[in-house]
């Protein structure tokens, strides 16, 4: 059985740990919940502050010019484009990861209906994030179209000549389950069906190719693995195939072909930038670009395939040091046990307690974080994590469970959000 | 004619001046530009530090609950309400003005619809801020309805059984003209035909009374004279009557009535907080909350009326002083004369060099904008312009005018972005 030393070895042994460095980690803690909210990186206060006292407080204006506010939006999505697969000048930040869906959802609808007008359902995971499916079902209704929702073994049988799109997220949010893009989006288009693929729990966490899978639309989250800060904008992607056919729903100013020249009448911008609409929050933005350069400073110690070495050898190590430390406590593991369907997070069930016991944990400085009804979700991000933090983790959880800690009614007592 | 002096004497009688330091005004610039860009209040870097490196830095998820990030959407917003004449729980800080824009029309079709389907026309303003028009031009195309665009005095002979919507900005972005919210609502109201508006340039700017004015939905900025920061987000309004009649479009979970039930199906919560959709930009939502208590701090000084009379002092007292002391150079008002049809800004058109005027002044210090084709705009903030900034800004204007400056290559070369 692997030792607390043994873990010791292994961070003496990874290439990645030096990015660790990147991070203002806080004493006590470790964090298991990057997968919610990534830690915050050593230069986002300076560069927050130098945007707003510098570019904000003292050029005020002049800064949409001067510090280059106007072309923001793209140039941090070009940056996450060397992440995710795609092209330069193919990826924007823009608005939230729910309203980026929204304009996707909206654009594959119509092309859908342009090609094949009986095209006009949407097929997704029943336990997809419930905001995918909350504007999939908006969008639905308005435009008098079925969401189907399924198990994900349930996909493939449903791709028939009434589908119109396949909205799914590559890392399940509960599950931790990692579909593979390739083959699904491969499956959709042999069936003429189209693929948006929600990027939430997959950028900065593991290789993604969505020009190699051939994707249609894609749109993902800034403050998860890509450390951008609480609700950081999101972004969104679209095949330079599909980025010119179809008018936005959301035509706003910032994505209008010369947005200064005032016009009463809306032409959009070419390519993925009119997929931008209002003013977007400098301020968050900016903040998010300091985060997207802490992944892609892993570009020089092995990339996203050294990310995601580490990221299997990190849930590897917890699944077996829970299943052997932690044995005959009500634990059982939720997350795929196959390494090519697992993402950077490791689940567990626990019938009875596992909002405690993940309460508990906290209260001991190990953040992981509930998902009703019962799992205890950890979420392993290579880029800060260490192999030591995965043994002491356990330990901790080993020692909340036989010392029935959990059982305490301060820890099983619900907040208002979880 | 107004002297140097009689303006440092209305400065020493104003008792408005206090709240000037709130504000870190940079040295050297006459900023004569927050209705495109507010300034930094003092509180706001520190605030921001606070945010980036306690909230999130140390506490990370955690902060949620701990530092309320779950509802600052609402108690900004309860703050901005008490700056337009509404109630608290009746908006929320979401978004941008384009995608809020976007959900109150799309809700206000809805309702005309139902209430008289034949009523499928939008009426607005040919000179609204363009990204409304082109808001509205979209779901109008999505809808099969018709936007139909006029000028001011049309309005009223516009308002038939055809409309469903009249959708119009209180001050108009290039004029500065006000609309009567009131008088035209009702007229709205009296031809069967439901009121938005857009209040980018009248929040914190001058009173407004939404409720007294029985309006049915509005949207805001926070980044102009609420001080917000750029790109701060933006606020929607429904009249209690609407807020919960209709779906919102982008059905989002931070609008749902459970979010973290993370249940498969969409509904939406109760009242105005329906219409916040994803997660929302924390530090720049943070940023804005210091923005909005620096108009707030007004209300010790006399409130929204007495930063009206100050705001209509200073546009007079500029109005005054271009035309008596410019007089000759080409400048013609453009803004309405009459002080109840006239907003917070003060424009003047120039034929041959409105561009190179507005350049010749910002290389002086003195910073207002340029809006094509002839249009050279300054926005009066009553909160932090001063009578004798006033002065110094035309003695500018006055120099640049008369020395021919703006006929120098330099002014006349335009950026990319005005």
């Amino acid at each position: 059985m692997t030792t607390r030393n043994d873990c010791f070895a292994l961070d003496a042994q990874d290439r990645l740990s030096p990015l660790r460095e990147q991070f203002a980690l806080p004493p006590g803690v470790i964090y298991l919940d990057g997968n919610s909210l990534g830690v915050m990186p050593q230069a986002t206060p300076q560069r927050v502050q130098q945007v707003v006292r510098d570019e904000w407080g003292a050029d005020l204006i002049r800064s949409w010019n001067s510090a280059g506010w106007i072309t923001l939006p793209q140039r941090v999505g070009d940056k996450i484009a060397r992440l995710v697969g795609a092209e330069a000048g193919e990826l924007v930040v823009a608005d939230s990861t729910s309203v980026n869906l929204f304009k996707v959802l909206s654009a594959a609808l119509a092309i859908a209906k342009a090609d094949a007008p009986q095209r006009c359902v949407i097929v997704s995971e029943r336990s997809n994030f419930p905001t995918d499916l909350y504007i999939a079902e908006g969008l639905a209704r308005e435009r008098g179209c079925e969401l189907v929702l399924c198990e994900p073994d349930e996909i493939e049988g449903l791709l028939d000549e009434r589908v119109a799109v396949l909205m799914l997220t590559q890392v399940n949010y509960r599950t931790g389950r990692l579909h593979d893009m390739a083959a699904l989006t491969a499956k959709a288009h042999a069936a003429g069906v189209l693929a948006i693929w929600d990027l939430a729990h997959s950028a900065g966490a593991l290789p993604v190719d969505l020009k190699g899978a051939n994707a249609d639309f894609a749109v993902g989250c800034g403050y998860k693995y890509l450390n951008g800060g609480p609700g950081a904008p999101a972004f969104v992607w679209a095949h330079p195939r599909h980025a010119e056919r179809f008018w936005q729903p959301l035509s706003g100013w910032m994505g209008h072909a010369a947005p200064f020249e005032f016009t009463p009448h809306y032409r959009p911008a070419a390519g993925i930038a009119r997929y931008l609409c209002g003013t977007p929050p400098v301020v968050s933005l900016a903040a998010l670009e300091c985060g997207v350069d802490t992944v892609l400073a892993a570009e020089e110690h092995g990339g996203m395939p050294a990310l995601r070495e580490k990221s299997l050898a990190l849930t590897r190590l917890f699944i077996e040091l829970v299943e052997t430390r932690c044995a005959g406590q009500g634990l059982t593991l939720f997350t795929p046990r196959d390494e090519r369907q697992r993402g950077s997070q490791v689940c567990f069930a626990h019938d009875e307690g596992a909002y405690a016991i993940v309460q508990a944990l906290i209260a001991r400085g190990v953040i992981g974080d509930f998902r009703a009804p019962d799992i205890a979700r950890f979420g392993f991000t290579p880029l800060y994590t260490s192999f030591a933090d995965v043994w002491d983790a356990v330990e901790h959880l080993k020692q909340v469970l036989e010392r029935g800690e959990w059982r305490e009614a301060r820890f099983n007592e619900r907040a208002a959000v979880t």
